[in-house]
């Protein structure tokens, strides 16, 4: 299998982006790591567009063959894959095993999702509600929200845990986005409140006092609130990978992909053994360690998956580094802060940097890149050398996980 | 790089198939390629489906992973691999690098789509039209058939070919389908003309009054009449692929995937310097060829995609086996039929097997395998031991094409 390094990254600012279309997300992404690849003048073998729902939020179809055309990448091969909000993580896989294969030397991989243009939140909310099963849920009025509201309550009782605790990972990941000039949010909680307290030092209390005002953070799926849950918004990330032998003449400090695993769980939720436990998680990131030959311990950052803040702590204990039931109360304790035992979502993650639904997937790569290179600014996590993501799929049917290390 | 074998294939009757939705679509062809191919009781590592437009035809998304859940494969890797018509292709290109890479052993690719239930075929026709350029075309109105109908008139016009010629190959390609226990349409042109005629021995220009008649035919893009134009079908196929080293264990007749190229093309049509010729086939089967060390003498069966019957004469010219401006008239005289010099679409093709958009490009592979295994039944090649497909993507600005041969 030839191995696969990524040379060059791309990232647009995340957030309301209202003078933009789909096509310039994704094109501006791509342009900006084809540039930092120094691979303008190369032949791209194939192009790999990582996207949900496209066709039903800007009606566009065959957007993969509009964008090699729009960025002259012709005659490249160009598809669309569609792994709801893990769609980015599985275009990573694709373009990892066109050169892993040999049918290609050097490859594009872009994420992106335009969808602050649509004006009724339920209209996303319901398009994203069609990965739930038709029948033994949406037919219901099951949608994601509520399903993470079912696992928080569920998690809490089961491990003992404290709702601030999970409002706690709502304000390290606002904290870290605060540091992310790509960010969506590049506010702290402490901003939001607009108060008196001195901004990043509030009074732990005080805080989540305001957190618990129905007014400024009403509930969504109780016990859920506003900032429990990551926002609605457009961005796109890219990634250049090619064959590892030629890396270094595109890239002065190429990463390697040295771990994918992907897996799938049921599609019915109630089928599952237990909620709290992503099975999913546990299969493709063991797959992923065991394929890069690491453990969990080797692990100097993650980017996980927050669209909904409990799944932070969840995806924490799944992907290995805390004990089931333990993530909430470690992110509590400040040991996923960026400087603690293994730092979380350095980027902000969902929550503050964003989720332009395809883009996540290739914005967390993009983020281990910059840490892995020693350019993430602010928020630089000293030495690290591994990063691991979780990227989710459905509501945890399908979940890819990437690791990634230095040369 | 791994060599690819498939080693199990299903196809389910195409057509207007009211009771079934697109899951029990996917289903249906899966299980048979998965009971042809003695895998009952084995692990797959991976699924790849293909599909058009699954969210807005079906309110499905996520449907990779609702498919593993509802076949039992959990926890196999599932995607979703979109490229509009050629989605299917792109498919069998995902889960073919799957296995060359080494990534995945045993491999599950199925292509569908369900398309019949919406009553408005204006409401297809506009959903496909989102292929096309949004401001360069769809804008100004352009949808795939006008496409179609240009086309149809600069070949005739620019190689003194006849409009007849074309008919031709729609005529061939029903009396193909109705040898097709699969094929939407299993009745001759002569059938549907349901005159004093003799079934598929029908005088040559009786045939074609018929086809001239706007009441039983009538032009839908002008030059282009209704039976120039394949069909609107629900219906999905399947493959099994492996790893060729392990092919003997699950099949005594694995077919090899000795190339496959794909390509990219302008998206506006115009800035294309030939309408006539469809430079991303020449460039994608050129590379088809080449990793199979053949040449277009060496094939001996080919099934391209005639959405429009114009495409398959332009088809047959860029894949090699006719000169350029010759395609309609070798059909017009025999040559791509059953036991002519070069049998196209010996299946029916999109016109008479149908066009389950996600579908068509694996069922083309199935309809190969079936040649080369020697299970065509009454539409058998003698002899077959090559063939190659032509999967065509938005209006040619995204094509694959799959050589196999007998192992």
């Amino acid at each position: 299998m030839n191995k696969v390094a990524i040379v060059g990254i791309g990232h647009t600012k995340f957030g309301r982006l209202e003078d933009k279309g789909l096509l310039d997300l994704l094109c501006e992404a791509s342009l900006e790591a084809i540039e930092d690849s120094n691979t303008n003048d190369k032949d791209f073998d194939s192009v790999y567009v990582g996207a949900m729902s496209p066709g039903i939020f800007n009606q566009l179809s065959g957007i993969a063959s509009a964008l090699v055309d729009k960025i002259s990448l012709i005659p490249a091969a160009a598809d669309h894959i569609k792994n709801g909000p893990a769609s980015g993580g599985s275009a990573v896989k694709a373009g990892f095993q066109a050169i892993a294969s040999g049918m290609s030397e050097l490859v594009l991989v872009v994420g992106g999702e335009k969808m602050t243009h649509i004006t009724t939140p339920g209209y996303i909310t319901s398009n994203v509600a069609t990965l739930t099963h038709p029948e033994a849920e949406r037919r219901h009025g099951v949608s994601l929200p509520s399903f993470a509201g079912m696992l928080t309550r569920t998690y809490l009782e089961k491990y003992n845990a404290e709702l601030d605790w999970i409002s706690d990972i709502a304000i390290k990941n606002h904290r870290n986005g605060a540091l992310n000039p790509k960010a969506h949010f590049q506010r702290t909680i402490e901003d939001f409140m607009k108060s008196a307290i001195q901004k990043g030092k509030g009074n732990w209390q005080e805080v989540h006092d305001f957190l618990k005002d129905e007014t400024t953070n009403p509930i969504i799926a109780d016990p859920l609130r506003l900032f429990h849950i990551c926002p609605i918004s457009d961005g796109a990330a890219a990634l250049v990978l090619c064959n590892a032998d030629n890396a270094k003449q595109y890239c002065d400090t190429p990463i390697i992909i040295s771990g994918i695993g992907q897996a799938t769980d049921t599609h019915i939720i109630f089928e599952r053994e237990d909620i709290t436990t992503l099975k999913a998680l546990r299969i493709c990131s063991d797959q992923a360690y065991k394929m890069a030959k690491k453990a969990p311990a080797d692990i100097d950052v993650a980017e996980l998956h927050d669209a909904f803040e409990i799944l932070e702590a969840v995806q924490s204990e799944d992907i290995g580094f805390f004990k089931k039931g333990e993530g909430a109360k470690a992110a509590h304790e400040g040991l996923t802060d960026i400087g603690g035992k293994i730092p979380i979502n350095p980027s902000g993650g969902l929550k503050a940097r964003g989720h332009p639904l395809g883009a996540t997937g290739v914005a967390q790569v993009v983020e281990l890149v910059w840490q892995l290179r020693g350019e993430a600014g602010k928020r630089q996590i000293n030495g690290a050398k591994t990063g691991i993501t979780c990227n989710f799929g459905g509501f945890g049917n399908n979940i890819i996980s990437i690791l990634v290390e230095k040369m």
